[in-house]
């Protein structure tokens, strides 16, 4: 029996992990379920799963919440999520809560030897080398459930991680793939939300229109696999077939794929070191007769290259461009600014936020702060 | 320093696997090389690579390099080969003769203990549940040369082998590829051995133009991975860049890529279970934007359909198919032959040859006799 806690149980990885124990009753116990303001969906949840604790971070919701679940233990507050992910009993911490708030409970897992099941980028993306630091020092495994990440970890199961030559970042492309700087102006928050091939949170589903999702996942793998900017390759595969590649030091690449369901990498993740059968809808070569591969196109989409400067930059840069990215994508779906105007933004927070080599925890929590205020006032202008 | 004796060193495989030994100089020494009788290309081998045996099985070939070898021990004959691969240094030894004439030596190998780097499918076509038992008494390795076994071998690295659902093993489909059997009735040797992907030998790359090759490879990798025949899927792929495939129980599929280039599958056979560095030109996806897949064609290559009935009933059917092929092949060849009666002759020794369930490996010589005199009447009418 593995005992898991699930922050942010209501997002569209919370609910597909809970579709993952629900098939897997014997093997998998929920202790935490959290969420930020969904309460009815996680009063359903903790009211079918009885785990232990359960958090809402929004203050607003708890009184609701309390009364739903007398017998279960509710918080509320972002600071109890450090305190649902000690539990004695939980082996796993999956982290699918959205944004840098992640952070702080994913160090506090982590402290308390807690494996991670990590599906909040923002995580490695503002404090890699902290994280990857931290998690050496406790022998506690990072499970990476991002589709890209978690394909290039199976890829890596028996092989020596100094004979990856490179690995390759497959991306959809999104919904706007092929278009130029003049459509992208004017498209919509509609448009935008139309991914060809994943169902998949609003802001990621942004993220992946603009390409900043595949940016971030690079600076994600770059400290998930101990890589250089270089090493990473980010190559268009509309099908969505191909997950992400590992090519080696003697020139071999494997490849995972699979049909696109984040229902596998949470499985996966969950089940890992072994496999574990499933009864999900198999590949099948007929349906996809075809898999297309190109470049990503950086000239129309500025932020998959702005992603590569902060990577290269390091310190607190891709803590910068993670937060001014957060805040433009608020205002994106809050149709306050357009499309192209969010790289704008970001490159404006990357320019003018004081850069610092080597940062520790407060300054990554004190970037994140400064450069909200910052693109927010951009936002506003 | 790894010690290896290459069977068949003037071949296609055997002559790329030198040059894997030439770039590493300092990690591979060659104990043995043997030929069939090409012994000017065998004594410019001896010359370079300095081994200390040397086997011409050819006999009329003898005189002319032992006396260009005075300070190498120079054999003939086939029993040679099963003397030469036991000497005590070596440490693998790479099967890369044509035909069932390699299952002796293999069989002598693994007694003595060395790993085998297996380039004659024949010898598991033939005899596969015998020499995995043997190997297993023995703890011998098997380590795969053919490039679609070596892929599925690369993506097993680390997984458990009870947690196999099923494997793709890929096709090119050969240069007719969409060809129907009008058309078939009438290419000729030239045609058939024009190969669109692989440079290969002259009998496997007939094989491949008639899917015979993808057949005895599925037989291989029966034995090899212990599998079913209903797990082993062949998926027809022009481009040649995936080289097969592992679907898991989970649902998950790895694959392993990259160019079509057989060196690679011995550069991982010689270096395994480590990955070594190489010079081996790389793929790239701006070369192949497009990978195509489909069903192989069995109504006009019926060479693949009789290997499955071969696997399903087992015993020594492989044998029969494998005995009759190697006759027919040999007569196309030679032009005696048709394309499409490669066919019809093997499938009248699989009805007529006596059918073993549970075949000795005198059994499976004895078939192997049977079976080669018997066709070669068929192809003489």
């Amino acid at each position: 029996m593995k005992n898991i806690a699930i922050l942010g149980s209501t997002g569209s990885i919370g609910t597909q992990a809970l579709e993952v124990v629900r098939a897997n009753p014997a093997r998998y116990k929920v202790d935490v379920l959290t969420a930020q303001r969904n309460a009815e969906l996680l009063i359903a949840q903790a009211l079918e799963f009885q785990p232990e604790v359960v958090v809402i971070t929004c203050e607003e919701h708890y009184a609701q919440v309390k009364q739903a679940l007398p017998n279960t233990e509710v918080l509320c507050g972002e600071d109890a999520l450090v305190a649902a992910v000690q539990l004695p009993q939980t082996n796993l911490v999956l982290t699918a809560i959205m944004g840098a708030v992640g952070l702080k409970p994913t160090i506090a897992a982590i402290e308390a030897k807690k494996d991670i099941g990590l599906a909040n980028k923002e995580t490695l993306v503002v404090a890699g080398e902290l994280i990857m630091q931290l998690a050496k020092a406790h022998g506690v495994k990072i499970i990476p459930v991002d589709s890209e990440h978690s394909a290039i970890f199976q890829c890596l199961t028996g092989e020596d991680i100094n004979d990856i030559e490179k690995i390759y970042l497959t991306a959809s492309g999104g919904p706007f793939r092929g278009k130029d700087r003049s459509f992208l102006a004017h498209v919509t928050k509609k448009e935008a939300l139309k991914h060809p091939n994943w169902v998949m949170g609003a802001k990621i589903t942004i993220d992946s229109a603009s390409l900043m999702n595949k940016g971030l996942e690079a600076i994600e793998a770059k400290w998930l696999f101990g890589l250089q900017a270089e090493q990473i390759e980010v190559v268009v595969h509309p099908q969505s077939i191909i997950h992400s590649m590992v090519q080696f030091t003697d020139g071999s690449i494997k490849a995972q794929m699979g049909l696109p369901d984040m229902k596998l990498p949470i499985h996966y993740a969950f089940s890992y070191p072994n496999r574990l059968k499933s009864d999900f809808e198999r590949f099948s070569f007929l349906k996809y007769p075809q898999l297309t591969f190109a470049e990503p196109d950086l000239q129309n989409f500025r932020n998959l290259q702005l992603a590569y400067i902060a990577m290269e930059k390091g310190g607190n840069m891709p803590c910068i461009i993670n937060a001014a990215n957060e805040v433009v994508v608020d205002a994106f779906l809050k149709e306050q600014v357009g499309f192209l105007e969010m790289s704008d933004i970001i490159e404006t927070c990357m320019q003018d936020i004081p850069f610092i080599e080597k940062p520790t925890l407060n300054n990554y929590l004190e970037t994140d702060q400064q450069t909200r205020i910052f693109a927010s006032r951009h936002v506003t202008k």
